[in-house]
C-alpha cells in the first residue's frame, strides 16, 4: 500500500514537504500534478529530478504551485518508488494535499512507517532504524554523535559478524547433535569456539557497560540540587539554564517545555531535579517531604549541595549528614553562594571545616554571575565522560541494553558449558538462545510487536 | 550576499529543509557537502537535480546525512543560484547546519527575504509575492482561493496593461505642456483618453468595492452573537466549534489559538465575536458593559440573535428594541434556542411576534444539536459571498485597497478635468498621481519602507 504523510514539523512555514512512498506513488501523484515546463509525467521523471508545476484540485483548479522531486526504487530511503511534494507550509495547503493523495488511493502513514519501511527492504538494520528517530530527538553535541554513530552502523556492524561466526559454530555443534550416537564426534572446534565466546563476552561487557553512559547522553546527566530553601537554588538554576537558553533561542520554536531545567554545557545535556529545601524537623508531613527531597539524589548522577555560609549555620551538621551519606558512589559538588557576603575568616573557615567532605568545592555567587563558567566546567568534568570520537560504540537504547545482557549472561553460560564440558543440546541452547539476543538488536529476530513498540515512537512522516 | 533559513516550521519534524540563495549558494555549501554516489560537486550538478550525502562539521566528522537540490538562476525561486539541504529534523541539526553556512560566509536572511529577492528580480510583481503570504496564512478554502489568484497574477496583470496604456497618455499630455505656446496642439486625443479614463474609473471601482468582501474572506466574515446570559451562546459556540475542530484535527499542529472562535463553513471563515449577556439595568457600570456589547455588533457582518424563549420573556421587548435597531444594514438572524423546551403555542407565538424582525428565523437546540446543519447554512447564505471562481478579482490587501482608492479618486478627477476642458499640468497631474497609485500595487513604484513594511510580514525562510 502507498503511503503518504507530511514530513516536516507540524505548523505554518515557508515549506511544507508531503512525502508519498510505495508502489504506486508515481500513479497516484500522477493525477494530481501538472509539471509547468513540459508535459513529462511523474513516471517518466528521471530519478533525483525535481519539477516545478502546480497540484490540482479534483474540479481541476490549481491547489498550490509545488516542487516534485522523484526518487525511484531501490535508492530511496525507504527503498520504494517515493515523491516528495514541497508545497506552502499553509495548514489547509497541508491537509488538501493528503485529502487528494487519500482519494487516489494512499493511506496516511503510521508514526515511523517510512523509516519501518526502509527497514525491512534491507536499507537499514534496526538499531540504525531506532537511531533515526534518536537523531531527530537529539538536542545536543554528544547525544547527537552518539545517534549518528548507531545511524552509521555504529555497533550493529560488528555484532553481525560476530554473530554470524557464532551461528556457524552453533550449527556445527546442532549438527554434532544428530549424531549423538558418536559420543567423541566434534564438529565444532571447541579451541576456537571458546575463543569466539571469549571475543563475545568481552565485547558484549564492553557495550553493556557503556549503557549507563550512553543513557545518561541522551537522556542528560541527572544532577540533583540539594540545599535549604535560601540558599539560592533558583537563581542558580536560572542562570545556568538562562544562558543556556540564550544559545538556543536562535533556532525558533525551541520551546521552554522541552528544555525545562536541563542545561547543555560544551555539547553535553545535564538534566536538573528540583528538590525542596531541607531542614531538620520534627513535622511528620514535612520530613515525609525532606525524605523525598533527599531520595532524588538516588537517581543523580552529580549532586550540587548549594550551601549559603554567610547564614545561621545550625542545620549545617545534620544536612552533612544527609547529604554525604546519600551521595555516596556519586560526584559530590559543595557550593558555597554569595561569595560577595562571605569575609576572608569564613572563606578559610569553609576551607577548614569541608575538607573532608565531597568530591569538589567551588565558590560562586549566582546573583552576581561570579565563578559560574568554572561550576560549568566543574559539572562537566563531574560527569566524568570520555572523549567521544567518531568511532565510539556506545549504548543508548533501553531495549538494547537489554538484549545485550541477556546476550552476554548467555554466552558467560557458553563459557562456563565449555570449561564444564556439559552436553552438546545444553550448550546448544545456549548458543542458540545468545544467537536470539544478538537478532533482536539489528532485527534479524524481530516480532511485529517489537517493530511497532519501536516505530510507534517516531514522529509522523517520518 | 548569499542568505540563509530554515524553511520548513520551526520545531522537530522528520525533515527540515535549509534554504540557501544567493551568488556563493554553490560553492558555500559545497563546502559542507560531500556527495555518497560519486565525487560530484554542487557547482557541477546539474540543474532541478537531488544528490543524497552528508554534511560535514568544520572538524571532519559527519553532522547529518542529506539530500541536496540544485536550482540554477533564472530558474529558481528567488530567480538566483538556490541550494535546498533537507536534513533530518532534529533542532540540533537544524541549527548546527545554519551555524556552518554562516561560518562560510552566508547571512540570515530576514523575514520574506526569499520572496523579496524574487520580487526584485522580476519573478512576481509585488502583488504576487505579497500573496505569498497570504497563501500560507490562509486558513480555509475561500481565503487560499483569493490568496492563490493573486499569486498567480489575479487583477494586477489586467492593472498592468491598463497603467501602459495610461502612461502613454501621460507621456502625451506631458509633451503638449512642452509646446505650451501652440494652445491648440493635441498629441493626445481626448476622445481615446475619455475612454481609457472611464474603463480604468470603472475597473478600479470593481476592485474597491471588492475589498469588503476580500478582507471579510481574509480575515473571516464578522459575525455577532447577542443575547441574554442563559440563551446558551457559549453551547452554540462549543457545537459549532467543536465540528470545525473535528474537521481540522486530523493535520497535525492546528493550534487552538489559531482557530479560537472562528468556524470553518463550507470553506468560508467565520469569526464569532463575543458579548457579554444583555438585560435592562439602572446600574451605570453594567450599562457601560451593555453599551459595549452592543457596539460590537458594529463589526460585525452578521447578527446571531439567540433567544431563549422558554424563559420569562420580559426583556425582550428591550433588547428587541437594542438589537434590531443596531442591525439595520446587516443580516439579522434570530435564533430560538432551546427547541426542546417550547411548546406549540410558544412556537406560534413567536412565529406572530417576530415576523417583522429581523431576515431570518431559525429554531434549534444547541445542547441537543438539533438545526445546527441549518443554522450553518442560513449563516453561509447570510454571508452574501458570489460563487469564487478561479478567475475572480477581488481585493484581500488593505495596501491594495488604499491604493486601488487614491488611483480611483485621481482618476475621477482626470475625467472631471477632462469634461471641464482643465489645463493639460493640471491633467497631467491628476494622471500621474494615479499611475503612481497603481505602480504602487504591483511593485513599479516602491519605496524601501514599503518594502521592508510588506515583506517583514512574512515568516522566515520564505
Amino acid at each position: 500500500m502507498t503511503i503518504c504523510a507530511i514530513s516536516t514539523a507540524p505548523g505554518i512555514g515557508g515549506i511544507a514537504l508531503v512525502r508519498v512512498s510505495g508502489n504506486d506513488a508515481f500513479a497516484i501523484c500522477d493525477k494530481l500534478f501538472k509539471s509547468f515546463s513540459d508535459k513529462l509525467s511523474i513516471p517518466a521523471m528521471s530519478a533525483n529530478t525535481v519539477r516545478f508545476g502546480e497540484i490540482l484540485n479534483a474540479d481541476g483548479s490549481v491547489l498550490d504551485e509545488v516542487l516534485v522531486t522523484v526518487f525511484h526504487k531501490p535508492h530511496s530511503f525507504t527503498g520504494e518508488n517515493v515523491v516528495e511534494i514541497a508545497c506552502h507550509g499553509s495548514l489547509f495547503i497541508q491537509q488538501e494535499i493528503l485529502k487528494l493523495l487519500l482519494q487516489n488511493g494512499c493511506r496516511m502513514a503510521r508514526a515511523g512507517e517510512f523509516t519501518q519501511r526502509a527497514f525491512l527492504n534491507g536499507k537499514m538494520d534496526l538499531s540504525q532504524a531506532e537511531a533515526v528517530a534518536d537523531l531527530i530527538a537529539s538536542q545536543s553535541r554528544a547525544s547527537h554523535r552518539l545517534a549518528m554513530n548507531q545511524m552509521r552502523g555504529g555497533f550493529s556492524h560488528e555484532l553481525l559478524l560476530l554473530r554470524d561466526k557464532l551461528l556457524n559454530f552453533t550449527s556445527l555443534v546442532e549438527l554434532e547433535l544428530d549424531f549423538s550416537d558418536h559420543e567423541d564426534l566434534e564438529f565444532a572446534n571447541r579451541t576456537q569456539l571458546c575463543a569466539l565466546a571469549d571475543e563475545i563476552e568481552h565485547k558484549l561487557k564492553h557495550l553493556v557497560d557503556s549503557f549507563a553512559m550512553g543513557n545518561a547522553i541522551k537522556n542528560g546527566i541527572p544532577v540533583a540540587i540539594v540545599g535549604e530553601t535560601n540558599a539560592g537554588k533558583s537563581t542558580l538554576l536560572n542562570v545556568l539554564v538562562g544562558e543556556e537558553k540564550a544559545i538556543v533561542s536562535d533556532i525558533h520554536g525551541t520551546t521552554r517545555d522541552v528544555i525545562e531545567d536541563t542545561v547543555n554545557l560544551y555539547g553535553v545535556q545535564f538534566r536538573f531535579l528540583d528538590t525542596a529545601g531541607l531542614r531538620p524537623t520534627d513535622d511528620t508531613i514535612e520530613n515525609i517531604g525532606i525524605e523525598r527531597s533527599l531520595a532524588v539524589i538516588e537517581q543523580a548522577q552529580i549532586v550540587l549541595w548549594l550551601i549559603d555560609y554567610s547564614q545561621e549555620k545550625t542545620n549545617l551538621a545534620w544536612l552533612s549528614q544527609q547529604v554525604v551519606e546519600r551521595s555516596r558512589g556519586k560526584q559530590l559538588i559543595l557550593v558555597f553562594n554569595k561569595l560577595d557576603l562571605l569575609n576572608d575568616t569564613q572563606k578559610s573557615e569553609v576551607q577548614e571545616s569541608y575538607k573532608q567532605i565531597g568530591d569538589h568545592r567551588i565558590f560562586i555567587s549566582a546573583k552576581q554571575r561570579h565563578h559560574i563558567d568554572e561550576l560549568q566546567e566543574l559539572l562537566y568534568k563531574s560527569a566524568q565522560l570520555p572523549e567521544l570520537s567518531s568511532n565510539d560504540v556506545v549504548v543508548t537504547s533501553l531495549r538494547h541494553y537489554e538484549a545485550l545482557a541477556n546476550a552476554h549472561a548467555a554466552i558467560v553460560r557458553v563459557k562456563e558449558g565449555l570449561n564444564s564440558k556439559i552436553s552438546g543440546d545444553f550448550l546448544a541452547q545456549d548458543l542458540r538462545e545468545c544467537l536470539n539476543h544478538l537478532g533482536e538488536i539489528t532485527g534479524q529476530i524481530s516480532t511485529d510487536e517489537v517493530l511497532s513498540t519501536i516505530f510507534s515512537k517516531f514522529c509522523i512522516g517520518k
